[in-house]
């Protein structure tokens, strides 16, 4: 049976409450973790379930960060040197995951609270999670402050891709669901996926 | 065996490759069906997958539109009545809703072209999606022009929220696995989920 909660009822309700609920409506997430340092080389990690991409050429993502929130060293870092990593996670690791959402001191690495792996390429100094299958090399561009309730929005470019080999399609598709890539729902539910199917391109 | 893609070889790519790894490699995303109405109640309906909660209090939600693809008349339409609808997209209603992808003349409803039932609530004035499980009341709040790319993000208010009664969890977590909710990869490819667990809150 469909039931409705009013305006009046969402404001009125228990905060935490309300949080569960307004972060369920918006559907599936992309969730990821985000790998920073800063310029001493002391390391972040972060999970995030607000990526968004925003085009394709640039090739830009955004995410959305509270800035009263745990990954406030996420932005400080990505102020200060320009560059982090985002990584896919996946079933084996998405415990270790959400255990980065506890608000650790900023001397403690996330990386080692949590027990994920860091490893660093190509002379890029934000770290990646060795343990993710899918990882993208990040450049700071934006930050936009959202007034309407303090949010901030910081838009990157996707500078290098890293991928397992068997899961690009010869259209440049990318099949995450393959490489393991997981989704989630709310604040703290977790979800493997199983495809439909690829539709072709809509023609009226 | 992982592989690379660097930031030359990711600019050289043929457009339409490029567009579909770059839509890819952000992770799995929320998809949903954006009904709208213009002042003379002509409707539209267009399909959407950078939907991105951005708070819970006032419980605000966003997402992104290329103002020059087909979603223009949901752009206009809601500039126009402030007001819009979010509709989850289920297993039965999926292709459906990628048909609402295709470039149709103002003059065409998505509805009636992709057949799918126009659901009118409460006085609210944008239509809903009959058929989705999950249906939110959007109010319009702000609309911000991204220079970076002239995309535009376009902010709404939740106002009102339709859902199945057996999906409310006692703690606020709406369950949209059970109620049938899908994600989507890259451009095209169509996932039902499957819950690996929630985690409880994380703490040092």
């Amino acid at each position: 049976m469909q039931v409705q909660i009013s305006y009046p009822e969402l404001l009125a309700m228990e905060p935490r409450k309300r949080a569960h609920l307004i972060n369920s409506v918006g559907g599936f997430k992309s969730v990821c973790l985000i790998g920073t340092a800063d310029n001493e080389g002391n390391t972040n990690l972060a999970i995030f379930s607000s990526l968004v991409h925003i085009g394709a050429n640039p090739p830009l993502i955004c995410f959305i960060m509270r800035p009263d929130s745990v990954e406030r060293h996420t932005l400080s870092n990505i102020v200060e040197t320009g560059v982090y990593t985002i990584n896919h996670i996946n079933e084996k690791i998405y415990k270790q995951a959400h255990q980065t959402s506890a608000r650790y001191a900023k001397s403690i690495s996330e990386f080692d609270a949590a027990g994920l792996t860091k490893e660093y390429k190509n002379d890029f100094t934000a770290p990646f999670v060795k343990e993710s299958t899918i990882q993208l090399a990040v450049e700071f561009r934006q930050r936009i402050d959202l007034s309407i309730n303090n949010t901030t929005m910081v838009i990157g470019e996707i500078k290098e891709l890293f991928y397992s080999s068997d899961c690009l399609n010869e259209d440049g598709y990318l099949d995450i669901e393959k490489a393991g890539t997981i989704t989630c729902s709310g604040l703290d539910s977790y979800h493997t996926t199983k495809r439909l199917q690829r539709l072709d391109y809509a023609k009226p």
